[in-house]
């Protein structure tokens, strides 16, 4: 196999190579100028120490880099009048995608104050990383952009997840080579067996060999040509070599490479849109960019070799206040741009370079698909009446909650499929957690070898199944922040694996809620299910329920919590979930069968509501306050709450006994700290002023302490949750060695409720014999004992 | 390139051939009984339904390749002698090891209740995903495992951490085609990289393309071998590819592949020792199993297709109790395997079987590296006192705190050179979070091409640096389950992104330390650096605090948190943490120049009792309580709170202030709920029962709130901490944003203290207005204000 494709080394006029190459030299000058410059900024006198900023701050290394490619895609956006979006994986070098923004003028449509003149540009160069001003990195403030960079790893599976659905966009994705060797970016290449050229854009990625990160060289940049374009032949692409530290060398190859590149992307669609469909997995182009590390800047600091290496990373001259020497050298880097040549006296980018970028909505920083609500379509969403369980009996039948969503979830899929705007994602477990159902009108998507016997696995579907967490995460905050809709479904216990993305959106979220600009996106929708209490053929290292401990951290107008008891409570859960915006709803609910409780017309309140006393469970007499109340969030932790108030029922008649259920876990938190909080004179109602509380709760017992410690009867809050005891075992055993059974939570409620303990000491007695009795019998069986299995709430006659 | 290199089509000799088949048959046989039986484990009578298990957990799919390759480990380790151990990424098949463990005799000697007898055999059936028995998954409870694979992702790099400083030892490591779809599994095998074939041993990966997950099949199955070729060339191996279902044929092209593979492995190694260490880098083999998903199962079930398809993933054949044609195949099934050639009538494996298996500590399930503890020896560590930082004048001077630990580092990795067995880890930050004197005596590990400019980059060396925390952690992991000792430090907000392999990790750590035959290994050791406070070049992408609220959840006898607020503490904690073992241990402290509090005396002293008065801030009177307690726990916390003293000091000298300090978060947790939890009345003594408390706290607040909520005085605990505000700004400008600034800190206890705040009008005017002017000069000059920066404790005259 030749190591490349032949290309072509005059795609440039000697014109067109010089303008392309003042336009990215303005793009450097205008970087250079964020890091360093307070002021002068067209540097119309010698630089003087006051008009250096006194902490620079932001990273160099990479820019110029990021300059070059964007650059060279404007020129290709305006020869083909594509549709082209950029994901900066490097999300480090802000500066360089500020500026081209800036040159563009989209940036200063955004931001008017920062004008197209010398003000503007002081204005542009003071507040980089300034007090008051813009970060550093890519993030939201940034146009164009749907990729902070600030946690690498992602860039790759965010552009995926913006090409899906969206056959006219090419996503032009520069992956760092410090980020290339993350675990997240190193599956996300395999993506392209997930992209059907006939229905979705194109994904061209741009490995950027700069050669190093903070104080190291990268593997990859260290690696013979030979094995890169075996490993990325392997990955399924055709890499394209673009290598060398002469600019007009550079530029002839990098404009043959894109040429090269998008003819490619062009043919591959073109074929598979003749033929209807997909028929084999194409070979997509990709480049493979190798040049050095803060190119074209200073070669050489105090004797240290700078440009090409490390040093270069951050602020490759530093103390340029104080040191005069070292601001020399800034001002002849900056003066090697020729700024005289790229803007005129009053600071405008001059004409013949402004016009070399795409106009309108082509412009990088002005493409709609980087500000996805622009383009975001409500979903049309069935009524969930249509899909509600019939509960004669409460507690009387047992139903798969979440099979009953599955339900749910195909019909919203038919409702949209004109639209193609809606995806579910998933690890490989939308049959295991029961949505199956979805697949009586859609397919997996698979690009792989397709088999005579595979079920529900097509070139074509609306349900993405890869065994990485990080994939889904990644596809799904691409989709969306493009425009589109979806839903994550994840064992609860792995969600962890992408702690750290959800913490990314949820800070992008955060910064993209204060902009007038970025128009709201459809939430994030994790349904997380094979939770903690039913891991029966997995055990210990599946059990987890910490995630909504991590989500509660975040700022309160971003998260929600649900956790539906039942099927209908789920299916408002999940109706209302696909229904927001500019949110992470987190929806815990079980995949086993498992009692129904309340009807569509009482869930619908129920969760209008968030948490709220169940009358029909409890023995409360009006005008008395309640012995105690059995509070309850979560599917296992109600049903065991309800069949410990069976036990504390028959055994102890006149106990007032108050039943309340949290489906919304953040009314439990003070008003002040998240607006679902219930005002403290309601959630008083709910859990009494000085009541015990006996509380089971679905996951780690301290959130709910956490949650609630600003409230008047915190001190009388006793939760049973997780533990982390956990192992294979049966589903009654896992709640006993949690201590969130019935028979613990009774045994709770007897020891809470003053002066009862020494009155109900058979009872006690009886109920801690019961525990004995089952951990020899479960030993022996292998079950649980057909009382608890059987167990069926018997005060509902329906 | 060929597409493998040419194998041997006659390894084995008939006779050999028909002995490895009998014992992988015997395998598979005890697997099978593990899944289904209570009883009759031999069949000697026709299968009763009384005689299944009346719930059928596990997974059978993956299980009959394990077997087949362990079997045939089993010949190449008896063949040469070799010293290797098996990493089971496909963990849910833990019935296979489990039954080779039990053949090879491992596991009787370890739990003598299991006899290698026919009762033997029925217990070992019964406890197998049984309450009170064992769970399903390969786990600490194994032998021969340092790995779970619960959670997929981490075998490979569990491999190569075990291999490093193992220069005798080969970890033949699977790894599932479901797991290689994730990104830490991706990025792992460029784990080769950093393996130097002189000083290192050998990993072995045996990829097995099973073909299917759950419900899919996996990507890599579904690649031809061409484009596996291409990929695994890339990334720096030999493939070698064993492919097809006839057992026979397939017996022969695994024992010539394993020789093939221990040959090439013996020569890399023979080069590079006889050279004096490693010149270039190898293309180590590996081995590319495809095989049919559970192989020499049932075919077909009900007409569906079983073998060879996912459906076979789990329990092929389900509900055997009931169905009397179901159970009928089961019986069929495990006859397939004719026990009556396997075993004796007693039950135990028939002597030329057993003559199979290795002796010794040369079987799997009894390698002293996969119970590390047997093999660790303690670290030779430096007097910190010889580290100390001379403390003049109490925050007189500004030091680097992790700079000193540097020092100390680099006197620990001299003192254990010769030992070989203490490494450092960290994603490309080592010098970055200013340990960079390690570097005095000690390189970067790298095996990639290397530049006659690079520095401290060498082919050996204890430092490992990838941009991958995942391949950091999984490294260290295995380094430390083979009983060596490790430190990974890292920027705080990123280590999110191992949350889930730490929560593997503590769930290992807690049922090992149950298991009395499992020795206790080294500490996890993290230390937590460019913290949330000092983010200056990054701003809100790289603010995180939140990692240690997920610690807090762990099991507490496995999980400690420190917040050293100066050098001479964090020498301490670091000194400490690196003594212990079978623990996780967090640290977290700055890497910015910061002001020293205690001598060393007292930092041991105060570091000893977790928590203590600093007396010397506060301004009680004996035999007086305080009227306000200014507890801290941080580096940047206890500065703000200290300078916050100062403000009150000065404006309202008497005041009667205390200063508490916390080092040891867990201090704050009662004694019922944590060892180091402080006793009530000594918390009290602290705290007080009645005062309030302005707690500043390095992290999310809420995590005091937690910890404290069962203390008396907890309602008056008022917490700051980061409550998600965060940006490229100034660091004094950063506390402010989130309410921890000396101000804030100072009108807080103005506030809480009843009737001061009437009587301090001027004061809450005076900083209400500082908080003001601050905001003003930060965003015209772009540096905190000239009192804020030249801040100096002034009641010290030292």
């Amino acid at each position: 196999m030749p190591l490349q494709p032949t290309l072509k080394t005059d795609v440039l006029s000697p014109h067109d190579l010089s303008l392309i190459d003042r336009y990215w030299r303005a793009a450097n000058y205008l970087s250079v100028g964020q890091i360093y410059l307070l002021d002068n900024p067209l540097l119309k006198t010698p630089l003087a120490a006051e008009q250096v900023k006194p902490r620079l701050l932001g990273h160099w290394g990479t820019t110029p880099g990021l300059n070059f490619i964007y650059a060279h895609l404007n020129r290709i956006i305006k020869a083909r009048d594509a549709d082209v979006i950029y994901i900066c994986g490097p999300g480090h070098g802000g500066p360089g995608i500020v500026a081209n923004t800036y040159l563009e003028g989209s940036y200063s449509e955004i931001y008017p104050e920062i004008g197209e003149d010398e003000e503007g540009m002081r204005r542009l160069f003071k507040q980089f990383s300034f007090p008051g001003g813009i970060p550093s990195h890519v993030a939201a403030e940034t146009p164009g952009s749907i990729h902070e960079g600030g946690e690498l790893g992602y860039a790759l599976v965010h552009a995926y997840g913006a090409a899906f659905d969206n056959p006219g966009l090419v996503v032009a994705c520069v992956v760092g080579d410090g980020e290339a060797e993350t675990g997240p970016l190193a599956a996300a290449w395999h993506s392209n067996k997930f992209l059907n050229p006939a229905h979705d854009g194109a994904v061209l990625p741009i490995l950027h060999l700069n050669g190093y990160k903070i104080a190291n060289p990268t593997v990859l940049a260290r690696l013979p040509d030979e094995e890169l374009q075996q490993l990325f032949s392997g990955y399924g692409y055709e890499p394209i070599f673009v290598e060398g530290s002469d600019p007009a060398d550079m530029h002839q190859q990098m404009a043959a490479a894109f040429d090269y590149a998008f003819d490619h992307i062009a043919a591959i669609q073109a074929i598979a849109r003749s033929q209807g469909d997909a028929v084999t997995r194409p070979r997509w182009p990709m480049i493979v960019l190798r040049s050095p590390k803060g190119w074209t800047g200073p070669k050489e600091v105090d004797g240290k070799k700078v440009e090409g290496f490390w040093r270069s990373h951050q602020v490759p001259v530093a103390e340029c206040r104080k040191d005069a020497g070292h601001r020399q050298i800034l001002e002849d880097w900056m003066r090697s741009y020729r700024p005289e040549e790229l803007f005129d006296e009053k600071g405008g980018l001059i004409a013949e370079l402004k016009a070399l970028a795409p106009r309108g909505s082509r412009r990088m920083g002005a493409n709609p698909h980087a500000n996805g609500g622009q383009l975001r379509r409500e979903l049309k969403l069935p009524d969930i009446r249509d899909h509600a369980v019939k509960v004669g009996r409460r507690g009387g039948e047992m139903v798969q909650s979440t099979k009953v969503l599955g339900g749910y979830l195909r019909d919203a899929l038919t409702l949209n499929e004109a639209s193609a705007n809606f995806r579910i994602f998933g690890p490989d477990e939308t049959e295991s957690n029961r949505l199956g159902d979805v697949f009586a009108v859609t397919d997996r998507v698979w690009m792989a070898d397709l088999e005579p016997y595979d079920e529900h696995l097509a070139r074509r579907g609306r349900v993405m199944e890869v065994l990485s967490e990080h994939l889904c995460q990644g596809w799904l905050e691409g989709y969306l922040l493009t425009g589109r809709h979806g839903l994550f479904s994840c064992y609860e216990a792995f969600i962890h694996i992408v702690d750290s993305m959800f913490n990314q959106h949820a800070k992008w979220l955060k910064v993209s809620r204060g902009l007038e600009w970025r128009r709201p996106v459809s939430s994030l929708n994790y349904l997380l299910t094979s939770h903690v209490w039913r891991q029966d053929h997995n055990g210990f290292s599946h059990q987890d329920p910490g995630f909504v401990d991590l989500v509660a951290n975040k700022t309160a107008d971003v998260v929600r919590i649900y956790l539906p008891p039942d099927a209908n409570t789920l299916l408002w859960a999940g109706d209302h979930c696909l229904k927001t915006y500019d949110r992470i709803n987190v929806i815990v609910a079980g995949k086993q069968p498992e009692p129904q409780w309340l009807s569509m017309d009482e869930a619908i309140r129920h969760c209008e509501d968030g948490a709220g006393i169940w009358h029909w469970a409890g023995t409360e007499e009006p005008g008395f306050e309640p012995d105690v109340v059995m509070a309850c969030a979560g599917d296992v932790p109600t049903m065991e709450t309800l069949a410990a108030v069976d036990l504390l029922r028959q055994a102890l008649p006149d106990l007032r006994i108050r039943v309340v259920n949290v489906v919304d876990l953040m009314t439990l938190q003070s008003p002040d700290q998240h607006p679902h909080g219930l005002p403290d004179a309601l959630f008083n109602q709910l859990f009494t002023r000085d009541r015990p509380v006996i509380f089971a709760y679905h996951g780690y017992p301290y959130l709910i302490h956490r949650l609630t410690y600003k409230r008047t009867n915190h001190d009388n809050m006793h939760v049973h949750g997780f533990i982390d005891e956990g192992t294979t075992t049966t589903p009654f055993d896992m709640a006993v060695l949690n201590k969130i059974d019935r028979y613990h939570l009774a045994l709770a409620a007897i020891e809470r409720v003053p002066g009862l303990a020494a009155r109900a000491k058979d009872t006690v007695d009886q109920m801690t014999a019961k525990l004995g009795e089952h951990k020899r019998y479960v030993c022996k069986h292998g079950e649980d004992m057909p009382e608890i299995q059987n167990w069926v709430w018997p005060y509902d006659k329906g």
